[in-house]
């Protein structure tokens, strides 16, 4: 697992953090969230909380506030069904998670389309191919030919199998989330009592911003936390939109959200796992269109570090951008993202390969053009030391001032491991390009993911457990699945 | 003029910083530099180092170089012949070049074609055009169809009177560098004395790696240094080819070969400006060809900036990238570039906006497409402050949890300068943007570039001022100009 040992960068002075720190405080003592679930208010009601029931405004004040983030822990572990697939989220430890939820893919083959079960699978095959990619963070795209009532089911059932990597519930109503939480369970081959012992999953959850959360994400993450499982509160703190047109105001009221929703998780299960989520970018001001990858997000998720870091909570950000095709544009606004991510310390990066179009479509050819630069990133990350052989004085004085270092034995003992190796990048001069086909990066991208698929061997599952999860998934489609008004 | 002041990320501790620093002082006195200009070798001599006259190599011990080194200035201005574009080189001012030297040239209406004047030309229009660009740092493409006897008295003409922008000599041969210092002395109306008492312009020198630095290059450096111009030293220490394979052990003979110089220019004219150039970057061990905008290189720019500010000395890097079109490949390699320079506190970013192909050819779409992402870096570096307006508490009690923050007065009073307004990405949402023709990066940057030199007005210059520089190129080509074997 990469550890990031850059110090982050960090915009705000100790002052201007507490400043922050102190209005989301205000915020929540006199202006107050909106809980749209009766069960929380009376939990956060029974804590001491101000709860009015018409509005279903609660405020609470920050001694309570603080008390209870306090019991959160800053680092925690998740155990998918492989253990060797374990991942340590807080630290100095930096994952990184594929696109989620997108309605829509893309590939330049059969061009832009919304999402079937087809595309979720290969998706998620890509998402289990590359090791740089540590957790499935959601959908990779939805599969829009499965009934809701029993996507989660399907949806399921193909990333257990296809994948043994850690994966994500939606908090969308309790039957999801409660299939979810059994079905991992049944791949793990767990008691229930051994998957409560310990975080296994995770469910994110956004605000309704500003200043609400919503029936379900409550209800969902509620029902994780009850377990012990893992909750990302992620406010949707556009700032322009629904959030203060500065940034330090929307990382102020992202703050007060997520503070709120962890107070209420940690009342119910003490110590339960959780994570700060910043989502905090800016708008276009001329066409109210959300925006990423841009100066105010990468001010915003350093922010969003300092903040996480001031409440000891393992922080969540984005590989974000708006751009509607795999080009320059959307390369420098995920580079940008990623930075972002780099320099804030950021512990989970979400959407990290596939993302396009502001979230609305996962692309086949970005998600191996991300992979190539979290690669790098991960490259990157390998600390950097001045010992005898990294100062290179002998093959230094060896070479002298009229050779080269190729064939220096210095060169020869390090140079397959020396640089990151490239796998889509093409390093070839013009000419040598040309040659080739003058192939752009996109087309480059269409032949690997393609090799990928037509090569992909799914991770081995104990054939009583397969046959456990298809009884589970038929004996729940039968019962229904969860209620849908269609 | 831009600050940045994100404190650097420093890849080295300090024990490491003092090996890198102790090595590069080993091989200067242990292993020594060639000095191909015997009249450097005579004042190096005479300054007390070891001249071997035979080899040309001159060994220099650390009290030496120290001594001269500290000499120095941390920090210098250079000044133009419009004052008004004076800029501050070192501290915390983080400045940008646009593309320099490439043979070659590309846009997508006419493809790839050597270098000719009407191009250099209007890459020259390109860099003055944009305030985030601050100093021409070579031809923006070389002008192939000008002999080079004459090139430079074109070349400087057209830049002196399409530009009032800093400007760059070559260092090829004693009538360039001189006709070139007397161009823009008479550009800016100065005395020979005016000129000699301040920094008006620089240039840019490679020694040529391992150990090495040619006749001209020391020739044209001395000269400018006795002037009081100013020098960046730039090793070309690619890592695997002609500097260790360790990207540490690169950067040490990068700094022995820069401090070799700065040196001797500092024994010449003690306090002239002068400038730590770090290129380190990798090869691709599987070819050979040189790799940029890569993990190795950002680590190298990194550990640059630690030596530059242990030396106090100014440092530049580059903006570069290995793409052969201006596609996602070239974007990320930019993007990551950018940040290294960024994450290392580069003071003079060069090739900044235009390069494509490792430095062969200048693309007029990549120049705009680095336009966009540099004012990106700009925007981001403004300093972030949390007072009441940032915080905007009083707009989150106003907006409460059932509105939203477009019509708020706070959202009112700021939206126009909140955040940074693309001029060339795309946002809006892929039905508009298919609607629209689907226009990728490349194609809108095309229509930008047009558009600009269309309206193109160069500023103003006294039209005495012009013909004087008229006569003086007509003079110096009579004279035939530099010479040349062909």
């Amino acid at each position: 697992m990469p550890g990031n040992s850059d110090a982050p960068t960090e915009p705000l002075d100790q002052d201007a953090v507490h400043a922050v720190h102190d209005g989301a405080m205000r915020v929540l003592e006199e202006i107050g969230i909106d809980f749209l679930n009766e069960e929380a208010r009376l939990i956060l009601a029974k804590a001491g909380c101000i709860v009015n029931s018409d509005t279903q405004n609660v405020r609470m004040d920050r001694g309570f506030v603080m008390e209870q983030v306090r019991k959160a822990p800053s680092e925690f572990s998740l155990t998918p069904r492989s253990p060797a697939r374990r991942i340590s989220v807080g630290g100095d430890h930096m994952l990184f998670g594929n696109v989620a939820s997108p309605p829509n893919c893309s590939d330049l083959d059969r061009g832009r389309r919304v999402g079937d079960r087809e595309s979720f699978r290969d998706l998620i095959k890509l998402t289990q191919y590359f090791n740089c990619i540590h957790m499935m963070v959601g959908y990779p795209v939805e599969p829009l030919d499965i009934h809701p009532s029993i996507r989660h089911l399907d949806c399921m059932f193909d990333t257990l199998t296809l994948s043994d990597k850690v994966v994500h519930a939606y908090s969308l109503g309790k039957e999801r989330i409660e299939d979810v939480m059994e079905m991992v369970r049944i791949a793990a081959g767990l008691t229930h009592e051994e998957f409560d012992a310990s975080p296994r999953m995770f469910t994110n959850i956004n605000s309704s911003s500003p200043l609400k959360h919503d029936f379900n994400m409550l209800d969902g993450s509620m029902r994780m936390a009850r377990r012990g499982q893992a909750v990302i509160v992620t406010p949707f703190t556009l700032s322009g939109a629904m959030a203060p047109v500065t940034i330090v105001g929307a990382v102020m009221q992202q703050t007060a959200e997520a503070l709120a929703m962890i107070a209420l998780l940690q009342t119910i299960n003490p110590g339960s796992p959780v994570m700060y989520g910043s989502f905090t970018s800016n708008v276009d001001m001329s066409s109210g269109a959300p925006a990423f990858g841009t100066p105010e997000y990468i001010r915003a998720t350093q922010i969003s570090g300092q903040m996480a870091r001031f409440y000891g909570l393992p922080l969540r950000a984005s590989n974000a951008c708006a751009a509607n095709c795999p080009d320059a544009q959307a390369a420098w606004e995920s580079a940008f993202s990623l930075w972002a991510c780099v320099s804030a310390g950021v512990n989970v990066v979400y959407h990290a390969a596939g993302w396009l179009e502001g979230g609305l479509c996962a692309s086949y050819e970005k998600f191996i053009m991300d992979c190539e630069t979290i690669q790098q990133v991960v490259h990157y990350m390998q600390p950097m030391t001045a010992g005898t052989g990294d100062l290179a004085f002998d093959a230094i004085k060896e070479v002298g001032s009229s050779g080269n270092f190729f064939s220096a034995s210095h060169t020869l003992e390090r140079y397959e491991t020396a640089f990151y190796a490239p796998f889509l990048s093409d390093l070839n001069n013009f000419e040598t390009w040309e040659e080739r086909g003058s192939v752009a990066t996109p087309e480059r991208a269409n032949k690997i993911w393609k090799q990928i698929l037509n090569e992909f061997e799914a991770p081995p599952i104990d054939e009583a457990i397969r046959e456990e999860l298809e009884t589970f998934v038929a004996l729940r489609k039968e019962q229904g699945g969860a209620p849908t008004d269609f």
